[in-house]
């Protein structure tokens, strides 16, 4: 698409919006690229990007065509506070990937092995949107929670690629709670419970 | 390459067993693959796939081009029994993946994600290379040992993912032993500790 100064339709306008927030969350990350300066790399007032997008993390999840607003999940996640969050965690992500938006984020996942621009787009997905605002909700020390974090999403991810992806039996074929019962404790651990040598690694 | 019966020269000989051992494999996975089939399949006899490559499990590595000889590590990591077995994995799989194996790895990970053939292959290779090789060798209940040992590959294909592949903070760049001490645990749990409602799902 040439850039030849705004867009006169709406559908252009949108796109070119798009395509500067791609450029942008990908180059400088989620927390450091700003609406202004996507508005700027599309040619558009900040009013515009406000006006299609509504805030910053609606427009990163356009860029990445989100099949789900982990705004709706994460409340499910945290009810309740620390108790038993590993379990609900995994028996709500098992929940998504087992509906129509599985196929989605199947394809996000596998985009995501072979393009280091898709890689850290979902870094920024998963850090940004699901375990930062799941461990912020929680009573979780503030500089444990980002190795915690991460050691939750390995177990995740995993979960993803053996269950869906690479599709290990008999880990494909279980029931949604005997996946809950196995992984839903080692959640728990990683998020709040004991981790030898955490305070090390800070 | 045109079938046109033996071949004189080694290296099409060698070459014409190794795409009917891909195709084998992949259709019919490690077990049911047999050398005689795949003898017939490259039109070669038999004992000329022992001749180049000794066994089918070393057929089966060459297929891959695994950069590691599996049969080289599973005794480290089953050696001194179940104690400590879950460190030792987690220890030896991150070693492997810090070598310059580890770059030969990622790509067979990578390829996995995006073409069924790899992905079928990679399944085959760690179940019947590794996790059985690991729970034959450790006393753990046979009826068991399949979930046990899928619930480990979860955990250990998402720490690849997680600290190779997507590179999520902080856990792309702990310390080995940090990593250890927080995952080893996990996969001590799922080879041979309480999995609640394991003997449900067999």
């Amino acid at each position: 698409m040439a850039r030849t100064g705004r867009r006169p339709g709406n559908q252009d306008t949108r796109e070119a919006i798009l395509m500067a927030a791609k450029e942008a969350f990908a180059a400088r990350g989620y927390d450091k690229a700003s609406i202004r300066q996507i508005a700027s790399g599309a040619e558009v007032d900040p009013a515009l990007v406000h006006h299609y997008f509504g805030s910053k993390e609606k427009l990163f999840l356009a860029t990445l065509e989100a099949p789900v607003d982990p705004g709706e999940m994460i409340p499910k996640i945290v009810a309740g506070g620390v108790d038993g969050v590993g379990e609900r965690l995994v028996r709500i992500f098992l929940t998504v990937w087992d509906s129509p938006a599985g196929t989605s984020i199947a394809a996000l996942l596998r985009s995501a092995l072979s393009h280091d621009w898709s890689a850290r787009m979902l870094r920024e997905f998963v850090t940004s949107q699901i375990l930062r605002r799941i461990v912020q909700n929680l009573e979780i020390d503030p500089k444990e929670a980002p190795t915690r974090a991460s050691l939750a999403a390995s177990q995740m991810v995993g979960l993803a690629m053996a269950r869906y992806i690479v599709k290990i039996e008999p880990i494909a074929s279980l029931p949604r709670e005997a996946v809950v019962a196995a992984i839903g404790p080692t959640i728990q651990r990683y998020l709040a419970g004991p981790v030898e040598g955490l305070d090390q690694y800070q």
